[in-house]
């Protein structure tokens, strides 16, 4: 009983894309993805064209950052015949970590990986539903390189291109489904 | 370059499951699913396993709360074609909300579900990684229900069968593919 919307381009997934306005805080508009995510057609749409763009790169291990960041990336993961890792918030992940502080628009914060989570020279994609000032993406790529991967791909279902991510995570591919 | 494991059992995934002792506060052991997730086997067989489960139920929309419960929701939602729904804690979600508050071991908490999110009469399936104690599915039930959706089916990968979580979803489909 799901309504039927034909989802055949990225404009379609754009047009279900909400916009709130002043969340988390005054002034910010939200991009709130949950109208692609709860439509059967636009999230196979939108899981099919990230998974096309990752595919060539044939990536071992996809790696999602807490929370949002967890919900395309163990999708990818199934598709790809890849395994799932999970990036989290410092004190969240169980077993031995490594670390990593990064700076939010006011003050840091830090995010950790597990220590076996990762071979040496494995192949890994890092996925995450929005490419903001790319903070948290760069993170999550030095907590993977640090153990010895190799980040082969990172990619984002929606691109905030006026906050320039792209510029800080200059030299990895990057994709995005979705533009503004 | 993923290590190969033969996986054709949920004793498999079982002695995947590694205990973390003292997590998250001294005296608890905790299952870290971890290595399953790792495991492009483990995590496509138990994806399989849930997704054969909960198929029969037809499910319009699979909802998954926040974190850990986001990693296997979305793949079946992708997988049973259905949509996902994130039920979040306070505050996270950026459009209009109804609100439920649930006991933790100590305090309370709250989670959040969309308003728009489900429509009256859309079936439901809850899916989350672990079944302790069934405070958290239950209060998941409670938003879907408050919103007129209707819970066909609830399922875990892991179930911790003495603390008696099934007891307090008494009366829904429950499911779990690793029993403790």
């Amino acid at each position: 009983m799901n309504a039927k919307t034909k989802i055949a381009s990225s404009d379609d997934l754009k047009n279900l894309i909400r916009d709130v306005p002043d969340f988390p805080k005054k002034g910010i508009i939200f991009k709130d993805i949950t109208p692609i995510l709860k439509d059967p057609d636009a999230l196979r749409y939108a899981v099919n064209e990230l998974s096309i763009l990752l595919e060539e790169f044939q990536p071992d291990q996809i790696v999602g950052i807490e929370s949002r960041g967890f919900i395309f990336s163990p999708i990818l993961a199934y598709k790809l015949r890849a395994g799932f890792i999970p990036v989290r918030k410092k004190g969240k992940l169980p077993a031995e970590t490594i670390r990593t502080s990064y700076q939010l628009e006011y003050g840091e914060s830090e995010l950790e990986i597990h220590q076996d989570a990762i071979l040496k020279g494995m192949k890994v994609a890092v996925v995450d539903d929005l490419l903001a000032t790319g903070g948290t993406s760069k993170a999550a790529i030095h907590l993977v390189e640090k153990l010895g991967g190799q980040v082969a791909a990172v990619a984002f279902l929606v691109e905030l291109t006026f906050l320039k991510g792209r510029e800080k995570l200059r030299g990895y591919n990057i994709f995005s489904l979705v533009q503004y």
